[in-house]
Parts: C-alpha cells; structure tokens; sequence
C-alpha cells in the first residue's frame, strides 16, 4: 500500500490516493468520519476557528461499499477560505514555515494561501488514508492508540498497560491524566492570548505486530519506515523509539530488556527498546513518541524579508491560526502509525 | 545513488554496492582509508579489543581510479573472528540485541556468530559508502561534521559557529570540549569496569546545502530521508533535527527562526529548526542528533530463553565487546548524513 | 515524475496523479484538450459511440496557471454511462477481457460496469498525465509522434525522415500513407460489420533525446523503462525497439549501425537500434513498435464460464464497443512514450 | 526480492547481490552450478573460445548451506582475459554496441575492455540469481523453460503441451525439433566462417503462476514487470507475450480464448493472450517471445569514429567473439524470468 496526498489549502480540494489497497475490505466510512473528527477543530479555543465539514468523496476503488483493489482515491472539498488574509504575506516569508523553501523550491509558483500544500489541512487526507489503515491492522487483531505525552513541558503520566492507550486516545483531550491535560489547555489558552504558541509531544503504540518483521538494513528497518511516515506530518521534529533519547543517560543494565515466557510466549519484561531490536519488531508493542515544534504561525511581529527587494521587514501574521498542534495531531500521528505498520507487514 | 549493504560479521567479507555513482570520480583511496580509521577500536581501552584491517577491495565500478558510473562494490575481508565464542547463545538470544527478532525472521537460519548481518561490524561497508558520498558533496562545497554529544548523560558544550564541528569532528575522540570528553572516556571506563555499558549522543550537521530541496510529501520529506539513512545505523534509536525534543518546551516565540539578509543571502538568525521547514532545506546548516542506545552485550549475567525449549534461562556474554559505541559511530553517522545529502540533492 | 492513474469506467470520475513535475510550468490546458480529442471516438463508425466530454479538471498541483511543484491532479467526471449493459456479464467473464482475473484478484469484489479500472477509458487520464510529460520536454526540444504501422495486416508505408511522424500523427486517422488509411479503415468497418473486431501496431519515435542516458541495469535500462510504460496501456502485447522482431532474420552486417560525422556530430546511418545500445541512448531518435490486440469485445456468441457454478456457459457481449482501438491509442502511445522519456531523462 | 548486477568483464570479478531473499531455502548449489555450465561456451565452434570456470563464491547471506534472508552475495572471479585485444578500440566504438553511448554517459571512463559493465559475461552473475529464483518458484510448483524459437529466419516448431518446452529446455542447443536445431548451428557456423553474426529468437514458459496476480497499472502489470527483466538481457530487442506480433495481423474471434471448465478448473482453450489479461496472469502458462539482435562484434571492417578527433574511422574488432548469443541466452532468459515470476509472486 502507498498513498500520495495532493491539494492546496486554498485550492478547489484535497485527497489522498491509496494504491495496493487489499480488495474485499468494507469500508466503514463512519470510523473513517469519526478519525476525521478526532482531528477537527472543537470550538473549545484551543484551536483555529476555521470550520472544515471534511466529508470524504470517494472518486474510485469502492464498489458496493467493499475496496475492489485498484487505486482507492478519498477526496475532500476546501470551502470557509480566507485567501485573502494571505495576500500580504505573499513575498515576506512566515519565519519557520515552509513558506520560503517553498518558494525557491517552486521558483516562485507556491500557492501561497494558507500554506498551499504545506497546511496543516493536508493531514485530513492523512486521517482518511489511515482510517483505511487501521481497519486493514483490525482484521489481524493490531491496533493503534496514542496520547499527549507532553504540552509545553508539561508532562502526562506514563503508562503501565498498553490498553490505557486505547482509552485515553479516544478522549476529546487525549491524555491519560485529565488533571495533566487541564494544566496543558491552559497552557495552550495561555499561549493564545499571548498570540503565541506551543509545542508539545506525543506518545503512540502499535499493538498486536508479529516479532520477526523488518530487517537491519535500509529501506527495510522498522524504525527507519515509521520515521518517514512519521516525520511526513507537518510540525514533527524527533522521532524516538521505546526509551528515546533517555538512552543518553542510561547503562546498559538499564536498558536491556530481559526475556521472560508468558502463556506460552517470549516476552520482555521491559520494553525500552520500543518493540524493535536490531531494525526489527520483537513481539513487544512498538512504541515511539514524536515531538512537534509550537505552531510557527503567531500574531505577534516577526521579522522577515521582502522576496522581491531582498530587504528586511517586519510582519504580522493574520488569520485563524491554531497555538498548538499537538491535540489535534493525535489522530494523525496514529495514522501515519497505521500505514507505516501495514508496510512492515506487507500490506 | 543507493547502497546495499552485504555480509556477516564472521562470514567471509562484508560490503557494499552503491548504484548510481556519477561517473568520473577519481576516488580518493587514502581518504576512505582515514574515515575506516576513524571508526576502528583504537586499543584505548575503550572499544574491542577485535583487530580489523579493513582494507577496502575494489570489485567493480572504478576503472584507473575513477568511478565509471556502473555499480561500486566495496569488499573487506572478514579476520580475527573467534566465532567459538558465540555458539552458547545460539539458542539463548541477548537480551536487546537483534538475535531473537533474527531467529523469527530467518526461520531459525540466522547466521548468531558475532551477531551476524547485524553487527555493528557492518557499519564499516557504511563508512565506505559514505566516503564516497563525501566526496561526491565536496565537488559541491557540501561537508558533514559531527561531535559526540553526550555519553551517559555528560554533555559536550554547544557550539556557535559550524565551522568548530569540524575540527571536533577530526579529533581521536571526537568532541569540543576535551575536559567533558576526559569524562565521558571515565564514564566508558567505569562501565566497562562493572561488565556495563552507556548510551549516549552525536549531533551531525551537514553543510552547504542550498534552499528548496525536498518537498513536504512522503518519499521527499528531507527530515524522512535522513532519518531512513539514520535508522539504519544500529544502536540508534532516535532521530531529532534542530531543537529537536526541546520543541515540546518553547513557544513559538522562542522556537521561530527570524529572517535576516546577510552579503545578499536570505538566512535566519537562529537555527532552531535544524536547517528544515516544511521538509525542505531552508538554506541553513542541516543539524540533527541521534540517540544512540547502550551496547546490548555486557558481562553480567541476564535473562534469557531457551528458544528449543521454551524455558526461561540466565546468560553469560563472552566474547570482546564495546563498552561504549558512541565514539566510534561519529564517522558512521557522518556517512549515513553524506549519502542521505546526496540523495535530497538528487546524486 | 511518477503518475498514478486511479478510477473506473462507471465509476463518479477517473484521473491521474502527478507527482514530482516540475514548478513553474505554464500548463497549456488547450493541449491538453487537443490531446484527448485525439484519442475520443470521432463519430466515423471506427469507435464506440459513447460520448465522453473528458473535461479535465485540475483539483491541485496549478496555481495561476503554473505548475507548484507538488501533486497535480487531474480528474474526468464519468458520464454516458450504460451501466445495465453489463449485468448479464457480472459473473460470465468475456474471453481476454481482464474479467477473470480481476475477479480473481479482487475477490469478487471487481467493478465489472464496462471494464472498471481495466477500461480502455482509464487512457484518458494518461493522455491528459502525457500532455504534461509533453510540455516538459518540449522545454527541452524533445518531441514525440507515432502513426498507426498496421491494422489487421494492413501496413502503413516506412518514413525517411522523423520528421514525417510530426505530420502523420496530426491527421484524424494517423498514417503517413492516406490510402493505406483508407485500406485499414474498410478492414476495420468490415470487422464491425461482421460484429468482429482486428488488431494492429502503433509505431512511436521520440526525438532529440540526447545520447548518453539510462545504463544496462535494470531500472536504469532506456528499453526497460519504455517498456514499462507501453505495457501498461490496455491492449498492448509486443514491443520491439528499431528493427524489432526483425533481427531474428538479420546477419551482424546488416543491422549494425554504422557511424558516421554529420555536422560535428556523431550519428549512425541506420537507426536499426532504435536509438537504443546497450540499454543506453545513442543520441539517435527512439523507435519502436507496440503491437496491440484486437479488442476482446465482439458481439458474435463467445464460450464462457459461470463463476457461480462452475459452469460453462455461452455469453453475447452487448454494449458499444470499439472494433478497433489502435487509431484512437496512437495518442495513448505518445503519452506513455513521453512519460517513459522523463523519466529517462530524469524529469 | 531485488537484485543488483556488478562487475565488468575484464576487471577483477563480477556478481550480483540479491536482497530479500526468504530465509531458509536450502541452496541447490549444484543446480546453479549446472544452469551456470548451460549458458558456457561448449567448445563446439557455435560461441567464444574464451574459457570461463565461472566458480560462484557466497560472500554472504548464506549459513549451514541456508539462506538467511540477509542480502545474498555471489561472486565469479574474472580469469582468461585478454585485455590488450580491445586496446585498439578504446576511442573508436564499435557499432551498435553500447561503446559509444556509455562513453558519453560515464564522460570517457568507461571500462572499455572487453565491453566491460555491458559485456554479455554479466549475465553469468543474472543465471546465478536465477536459480535462486527458480529454487524459490520449485517450491511453488512453479518452473520456467525456454527454446530457440529461430536463428537468422530459421524456426523451430511449435508445441503443443507446455510440459515439451522443459525436455527442449534442456538439450545442448534448445530447440524442439532436432533438425531445425541442426540448420540453425549450420546458419550460426556460416555467419562465423563469413566473419558475420547472426540474431534470433526465444521462447519462454512460466508454468504454475496462479490467476489473479497483478494489476493493470503502471509498476504492477504483469508483461511490465516481465518485460523491464527481459529488456536487461543484453541484445534482447522486443518482448511479445502470447501471440505477440501476431495480434496485428488478428481478428477478435481469432484472438480472444475461449473459457473451459476442465478438471473443476478455469481455463482457455487456447492461449493466445500467453496467460496475461488486462495486466493480470489468468492462471494459465506465461508465455513470451524475446527476439535478441545479431552480435555487433562481427571481425569484417566497420565505419566508426574516432572520439579524440571527432573524425571517421574503419575499425576491424580483434578478440573472440560469439557469432550467435542466443543459444547461449536460454538460460538466462529463464533467469530473467524466474526473477520476474518472483516479483510478480511477491516475493
């Protein structure tokens, strides 16, 4: 299975191709709307006011409601755009957005508007694309579950089993300590009216993954194929698996994960190393936490440069802008999860 | 280009083939000699004490010194094993090492001695490629520096100015500040003292790529190439560019780049963002660290199980093994960085 | 550049993905136009008589008329559809239609309305992807041209000069000898009188490719690739570079290509090759032939199974079919052609 | 599974890697040791006087006589050659060889002895990888064979039972019927005599694939992927899949394949779609047809150019020379496909 995301934030539609898709899956397209949701803005303040229906079209590959294996394409209509709030930053990059790469990397053609193809809104393609995913892992008994595991450096608890997963990722709030998850709204609502913005983590598990799957090599490493899938979500700088970077700070007697047997099973004790060894998954859930940067777009000024004159300038970003990501992320790092795991096994 | 990397750690060679070299390269023998030297144990007390010439054979693809454009394959012959020292835990897998993960996959066939195809032995054909890949982004002014960051928790300073990775990069034990360096080689000591080991870190930047490469899509995200090349490299188990984990505790006003035009060139004044927006290259140094975890194989004993009769044992690890594999994989991660660079520029 | 072709015959819409095409093209959509025009039934009696508009409409990728750089997508609303045609055949598939083995493939789960995504339709959207691919190297003074070498053993008269191609390839039925058209056109009335159908070969020449590109690897290798393509295009079964099938009856001496110096440059005399040694151009114009079957839908009594029972079976095909397809694939041929030439030119 | 093919003729060695190989496959090595001694000169006057041991040496990913599913190395040290005879050619390409376009593409560093990377020895390496492959499909039921079908205009008969093709596959020189074999190494003897060369043809059966694999897109239809293996044979010129070129001449009531019930099975009476519809195999054999072009190394006088002075040259090609490939080519079009079956099979 592969998939390509196309669309403008500003433009007519967005979508996702599926390719490779098994055929005879039915499609539940109400887990799929629900997945979208998940991502939506809630009205809560914490996030943008832009409204987005994102009801997904599906142009082909569906027929009498069960995949058919050719190309499946999910698409979803833009509308409530604001293009005009961009015009003025046509030429003045917005510091840490795609806006100037994209620019040279398009010699100037960019849509610009609302980020064009670099918008966060090309992550509910991501969440469609997932939806489909994860319902493929569901027929092999694998699931998928995430929360926040940090805003603004405030941390959620851990966890002990991974089924907590499950439930704190289907909250409106994903996080496990709802105590933690108040103190991060605030911090976010801090940051809003501060016209600021924050970054935060997030902690996801891939349960149900056979031991055995991947190898060492390029190309073929488990930790290498979710990185890409991972690192392709707008925002996420780090990618660490199992204990991360706390590794840095600990010996090899800590780290190591002893065997036991279970019902009958070879198992860890710990799972420091995230579910992979050597480039491959040992049994163990796979778990890894992504760390997204705060929301680059903020109200307060920034400097910038004129594309055109070549001369330093100060802007003001408009708009209906979001102070943190993270929350509405939650949903789209466990789909970029699905995929990557359907990869690793081959679907 | 792309490599494929071959071979066992006590098989008859190792290597690699890269495809796609440009043609018309007079390789630098001597250059790719120092970079092998660069990762061999250097009888400090601090590595294995295994002997390995590496001495690269050319198969294919050079002809009077230069590259021809068909496949370069690169052999080092396999020496000094002592293979017997491997045949108690063939059945008993070490704990976070790849053994168990491996016997799954290779239904039982894997090749256990000294850790097979996954022993970090096979960094050296890496090395290799790398050295080519280095002189591949010289023609272009591109170079790719890196310090050991951290060892079991001691931290390098930071530095100002890019330049000063590359002397630190030069040095036997490749940090900036030789005073925390003297400590993490007593942490490396103490650990190996106790039949332990430590995790630790290398920050890498590449430098000299211009704007505008990559895209924000899968397959041409910059941070999801690089982190596919880094993953690959055993021992590393995350992957963070710029601020990197530190995102999840700044606001945007911290973390944001702001422009400045400097002798006529747009860049920004900070570097938070690691040289990447949007998953394309910004213009500035491309700057990432990895997390690497601690050597799986220490001396103590641990718990194991016995994969023929399902019950659960205690082992031993003989054999000579690293302490600390930080130091040595400064010049592995520089490589993968090289050939991950030449694959965003299109080489 | 990577297209994806996504849809079904009776499906809302069909289209094409776009990945990698270059920014900054100034899309000419009346080329485009032009180019599907080519390939819809004339109303001549040679073709279906389905009307389809194929209006092609553009959901991302184009801002003010240029090419971004990010996914282009190019969708063709479904119209005309007589769906119903194709109950009776839900489970009796025709004899070499794809029916079976999609069945198969798809677990019973095929769009059987009018071939689904096995639709000769599905040319559409690569014509549309070929018009790109055609602007593209037209940057480049590339150009590609094909006229119809044989229908029904009926064969079009040999060219000169490639130049020759240009012209025939613009007429409404593509062939550089009118009455040898006109002969081809009378077989092809008198097979859909009889409710048959004939089969022919599509001969393409892609100029100005310079020499020195592709390698004898595979997935580097120029035949390879063109292939590739070709192969993809419904009905093609045979293709053969430059001499093609002949060289089964040639003597070294009679297909070697002689040099020689033409205006400073190096050239061969012949073009048996194809513009193709070694799996690498020459510098020479790319030629080749595809042969193309007879459409499978014929409207005399076929022998058929049931894939409910187990069954043999007789089946009439209804519908409006194309006795013919090999006029209306010649611009389908281009398209492919000129795909496979960016992608050999690294576009 | 993938592989990469390196070497060149005259240098030190040549090979092939071959990734993702299953593990656990007990290697026949004799079985590749015999496939190896089918495509070596017989001494019988038909081929090259150049004396080839071709000895395969595993460097890796084989362990206790099984593979490991580690990338699986085999290499064939290079031995009698004689370097000096292509001394004379260096600046002057022969025609229709892949002299001059891979001067152009390695910018003059070519390994121009004896046709170095594009010399048909390569495919000795491609034999070897192919009787992994075939081991693999053996596994499956699935077995490939091939027949000169014509050399220099003479044909061989044609079959009626695919089972013929494995008895016919592996004689000497290949044909099914004896005395056409004979007229053909009187033809090939005569070119030889004359200082000419000359081409032919070959048939090939993939025998055992089931129905349902593929798709009809770009990078997953069947005579694609066939034929992107096919086109990496040197000298091979075109790729015809059942009737092939035949089809032109055909009508729909000739061409289409009638369905029968036989043994509870799904079949067709005849086979002339060579068991691939719509880019899917439909279960029954794979049959194609490659034709490979006459030897461009022919000892009579030639036109070239010299690339120092840009001006025209005769050049006369000293060395031993093969005035006919393609008894040679059988076994390695059965390589070629048993890789391309395996692809298709997933594997």
């Amino acid at each position: 299975m592969k998939y390509t995301i196309f669309g403008e934030s500003h433009g007519s539609a967005i979508g996702v191709v599926l390719e490779g898709v098994p055929a005879g899956l039915e499609l539940d397209r109400e887990a799929m709307r629900k997945e979208l949701a998940r991502r939506s803005p809630k009205g809560d303040g914490l996030s943008t006011t832009r409204k987005e229906a994102d009801e997904v079209h599906v142009l082909s590959g569906l027929f009498e409601g069960k995949t058919t294996g050719t190309p499946l394409t999910l698409v979803i209509q833009n509308s409530d755009q604001h293009s005009t709030d961009y015009d003025a930053l046509r030429y003045t990059p917005r510091p840490s957005h795609g806006d100037y790469a994209g620019f040279i990397a398009s010699k100037g053609c960019l849509d610009y508007r609302g980020g064009g193809h670099f918008s966060g809104r090309l992550t509910a393609p991501l969440v469609a694309a997932g939806a489909v995913a994860k319902q493929l892992l569901a027929q092999k008994g694998i699931w998928t579950a995430a929360h926040i595991s940090c805003v603004y450096g405030i941390l959620d608890r851990t966890w002990e089993d991974v089924e907590e997963l499950k439930d704190a990722s289907a909250k409106p709030f994903p996080v496990l300590d709802d105590g933690k998850g108040e103190e991060m709204r605030q911090a976010i609502l801090e940051a809003k009216e501060e016209q600021d913005s924050v970054g935060g983590s997030i902690e996801c598990a891939v349960q149900g993954l056979p031991a055995g799957l991947g190898a060492p090599d390029f190309g073929r490493n488990v930790e290498g194929i979710f990185s890409q899938y991972l690192f392709s979500v707008p925002a996420v700088k780090a990618v660490a698996f199992g204990a991360g970077v706390g590794f840095a700070y600990m010996r090899g007697t800590e780290a190591n994960d002893p065997f036991e047997i279970k019902d009958g099973k070879v198992l860890t004790k710990t799972n420091y190393a995230g579910g992979i060894n050597g480039g491959l998954t040992n049994g163990m859930p796979v778990v890894f936490e992504v760390t997204l940067r705060p929301t680059p777009s903020i109200g307060l000024p920034q400097e910038s440069v004129d594309l055109r004159t070549g001369e330093e300038v100060e802007i003001e970003i408009q708009g209906r802008h979001d102070p943190c990501v993270v929350h509405r992320a939650v949903p789209v790092i466990e789909a970029a999860a699905a995929l990557a795991a359907c990869q690793v096994l081959g679907i």
